[in-house]
């Protein structure tokens, strides 16, 4: 009988390294187990990680005065409390605009990892990102001079960015988008699954296991690799049409190209797809296998996918709400109703 | 030389003592100078505060999904980054829906310390004002039973229920506004005002003492007293009308009175009066003294009772932003153009 756990054990442990073998072969990338090794990889060498940067960063990610109505923030629609989004099909703005294309607001979490931002990956990087939403009319709504107008308005800002950047800093728009960047870049939530790939052999369950091994065996990570298992321009509806393409008028880039979403958190990020039109992860799973692989995945198969998507679920980082500084007559006036 | 500094400490020593008197004699109290204190003060004897009702009312507080949109929550109007407000004259909400009677937000910090919460007075206490703008048309519009829908759908939600109340207890929105209100009565701001009254004479500085004994010497105290320094009903416009009076139809509650704001963190939320139409202090601390004690402050006393105001900007609370529970198949559908 001992002899038999044993062996069983045995076994067990010699599947999971072939497993975590076929998953760096087939793409799939750990975050690093340490919190040093995080930092080097997810700072910007053009714009260097610092403890005062991320801090001014949050307080910047966080500040509603940064649109032209005072009420909506970064936060606002990739809310750190529900998964970095919004939890809607469409995102919402300025105004109560719905967004023009019916596109859902991506997670801000681990969104460092990704090769390219927005859906229709037209942005590089988080840097340049974070200069769309502030200025888009049906999101944040601010042009370049008021946002600066705001953040030089209150010393408070203005001396943070000092210790942050030099005495000399010109506080410009690009530079307050940067900084906001900064603070995205420590956004990364590690799960037992990176611990399972950096050879913890016990961190993912059996079904889990098995749940990564069918993910890989049914081709999911041709799209879904690397770090943030997405982050890469693809095509979209390769077999089949999605079949609520129809919401909406995205149809991806100038190529047809639509950026992989990060399964990371993917629990907490309902509704689902570029238009938020699927509810719930077994239809997700289905419905990519269908449009995507051209399979069709039985429902046992898309329960174990599902249970290894489940152990994604990462380590969110403690974030301390920011006490902002306060406004005075020279701070750009809010325009609510009429802007 | 050594005398004569000694004398001049001795007299100012003397003279924060007396100011100290009159400022109890004029009903002002600060808030108790020790933690345990303050709680035994802000606790409901009917609800006592635990550490456990605080952190699920924190997550209710910025819980947007108890908005029938999914997008507001408590913190969108009492924002705690800036004040406990939103810096706006009237506060927007649902479907960006103006505040029907021109009203502003008022701070959340230290309303524990009000007689009377609204501008109205309609309510007595946090847990009764909680219910309101959840459900208020242009606020955050849920009904009742979409709410305890919300928070019952989340078994991370159930189990802090349970935890908070006992296994048996039954989710109902009036458990869940009695929750918010626990956290509210947590945001409560020492300052160096009530270091001073609390008899550390060195508190606040000769400039702040004598804006104090302008403060009380002026009448201002007749209104602005107790801990809030504001919380209970006064008439408004006692010697001649507010000059922005026209601006929304607020008249007060059925005998014309008005709640009367705290002076607590007042710089940090303008614009000032029930309809946001002053936007800097001196100019409301003038019109106060044209209004309600029929005088014409100087510019020299009003800087003086400003720089007395300033030293009630108090210490927050550290908050740590929540993690919430993940939403789920069988939590209500938001609705967000179409409510």
């Amino acid at each position: 009988m001992k002899l038999l756990i044993l062996s069983v054990v045995a076994t067990t442990t010699m599947m999971a390294t072939t497993l975590i073998d076929d998953a760096k072969t087939a793409g799939l990338k750990a975050i690093p187990g340490n919190t040093k090794a995080i930092e080097k990889l997810t700072s910007n060498p053009n714009n260097p990680t610092t403890a005062t940067k991320v801090e001014l960063g949050k307080m910047l990610y966080f500040e509603p005065r940064l649109s032209k109505s005072g009420l909506i923030s970064c936060n606002t629609c990739h809310n750190l409390a529900i998964g970095g989004t919004d939890g809607m099909s469409a995102a919402i703005g300025h105004k109560w605009t719905s967004n023009p294309h019916g596109l859902s607001s991506p997670t801000v979490y681990n969104a460092v990892f990704y090769n390219q931002q927005f859906w229709d990956g037209r942005s590089p990087h988080l840097e340049e990102q974070a200069q769309g939403p502030i200025q888009a009319g049906p999101e944040m709504a601010a042009p370049k001079d008021f946002v600066t107008g705001v953040v030089n308005s209150m010393p408070e800002y203005v001396k943070m960015f000092q210790k942050a950047y030099g005495k000399n800093v010109q506080i410009t728009f690009e530079k307050v988008a940067d900084t906001i960047a900064v603070f995205e870049r420590t956004l990364v939530t590690p799960s037992r699954y990176d611990n399972f790939l950096n050879g913890n052999k016990k961190a993912l369950s059996a079904t889990e296991q098995k749940g990564l091994k069918t993910f890989i065996d049914k081709g999911c990570t041709t799209c879904h690799n690397d770090i943030a298992l997405g982050g890469t321009m693809q095509p979209f509806g390769v077999v089949a049409p999605y079949k609520h393409m129809n919401v909406g008028d995205f149809k991806g880039d100038a190529n047809g190209l639509v950026r992989v979403p990060t399964l990371r958190n993917i629990t907490e990020t309902a509704p689902y797809f570029h238009n938020g039109q699927i509810a719930t992860l077994p239809e997700a799973i289905k419905e990519m296998g269908r449009i995507q692989l051209g399979i069709t995945l039985t429902d046992e198969e898309t329960a174990s996918i599902e249970s290894f998507l489940k152990a994604l679920d990462g380590k969110k980082p403690v974030i301390v709400y920011p006490m902002l500084p306060t406004s005075n007559p020279s701070t750009p006036k809010v325009d609510v109703v009429n802007p």
